[in-house]
């Protein structure tokens, strides 16, 4: 196969498999080329991945060893993007009653989506996450989106039990705003003891819910390595109970009266 | 930019951008290349993208023309992993009480996901589709995964209404197998009258919950143009009051008391 063809082949066998190990002889044997050339071919893709903010491929060494592509945006992408979306969340039409703002459509939006998975993922690659988590129903898109990018699991904390879950473990939970009780239910099968666990969700006002799956993923003796959340509320500050935590977003005011949102970055480029 | 450059960029530029016109003006600005030799450097992507299974460029003539990268597995790759798929499921271990299956864990898998989409987007690739429609909670992955390929938005009906949808339109229906009365809602600024409109679901059995959907779907004045099922039921054919749908599986035989589970093709290789 030609150095153009095989270009073509690799770079889209890489990107669909992100933080997969690959070696050299499977490529080889593969596009019927030597390890050399496979070697300067790699080189390439590797160069035009960080140019393009791609993201990048680490060689392992060693008789194991071999090719990884890891997502990583630059942050002239990510800003640029965030930028967008800000601005996207300020149109007044999205004002609800009560001073919601509809989202559905943004995050019904697979390039969004994936984009914003992008983004978490490039900040939580060296975690070694082993999958994600989140609750019905608005987090689920984003927890997609990040687990495609970190090829991990998604597992999705329900708020009753469905009996094609098999047998559940649940918890109740005080919600962080209203003070009420709530539940939440995880299937026994869907985490083993000692995971490293990324949790996502679309939206953090006080944080209860992420508190509630922090406490679910305690029974299962796992460890929560991250939490990503795609916006933040702003005057719950106070009296949040989650303090670790990257957003894209901040919806620092929503002025139902006059008809204004304002929205500004998050904490994701704090640091 | 070399070629060499240019290949990889362009992969993945147009594996990021699915059913998307780029012209070729666009593609010289960005990689400061005559337009003889993009169209070159297409040719090659084509080629290979046909040769891998990974779809194809079409070519659009004329001043507002350009190329669109249609994702189209073929039947090798297809059938491979329906196979493979079809022996995941046949594992005895996934039986719960009442003769249910755990899928969570196939459907909570990102490449399986982005497989099951490639898939359904290869059928559907020429139908001209607007969105995806899908039932909260678990067909939710599995509309991504087909609208990331198709490149349209997802729009998730539920069961209760929520303050975030603002004002929406509920049905009642009758499910298929149990004959209960059950509602379904959709946010009123979700679908625009006469869109086409594809309905991505995990399971059916009798088709009630997809019946619901159409039903919701003609109060949008919306256009039913494909349904696709991952798993169907078998037992159930004679009742069921949906029949033009593809499926990827059908679970033929669950024999709880045995242990044993009969997964095979479903119709999506049929015609």
């Amino acid at each position: 196969m030609k150095r153009s063809d095989r270009l073509v082949a690799m770079t889209s066998f890489l990107i669909e498999h992100p933080m997969e190990l690959i070696s050299l002889p499977h490529f080889s044997d593969k596009y019927g080329a030597a390890k050399s050339s496979i070697s300067e071919d790699l080189a390439i893709i590797h160069r035009m991945f960080e140019q393009n903010g791609t993201g990048y491929l680490q060689s392992i060494s060693g008789a194991a060893g071999g090719v990884k592509f890891i997502p990583q945006t630059n942050d002239t992408y990510s800003s640029k993007f965030i930028d967008h979306l800000c601005k996207e969340l300020e149109d007044p039409s999205r004002i609800l009653p009560g001073g919601y703002l509809f989202m559905s459509d943004v995050l019904g939006n697979p390039a969004t989506v994936r984009n914003i998975g992008r983004l978490f993922a490039s900040k939580f690659a060296d975690l070694e996450i082993d999958s994600i988590i989140t609750v019905a129903t608005k987090g689920i898109p984003l927890a997609y989106g990040v687990a495609s990018f970190l090829n991990v699991p998604v597992i999705i904390v329900r708020r009753d039990p469905k009996v094609t879950e098999g047998s559940t473990v649940s918890i109740n939970y005080v919600s962080g705003s209203s003070k009420k009780i709530q539940t939440m239910v995880l299937s026994k099968r869907s985490i083993k003891e000692g995971e490293n666990v990324c949790i996502i969700d679309d939206f953090m006002k006080a944080g209860g819910t992420i508190n509630g799956m922090k406490s679910l993923l305690e029974e299962f003796q796992a460890n929560v390595k991250a939490i990503g959340v795609l916006a933040e509320a702003e005057d719950e500050e106070e009296d949040r109970v989650v303090d670790q935590y990257v957003s894209l977003l901040q919806i620092k005011n929503v002025d139902a009266a006059n008809g204004k949102i304002e929205v500004v970055k998050g904490n994701y480029f704090n640091d």
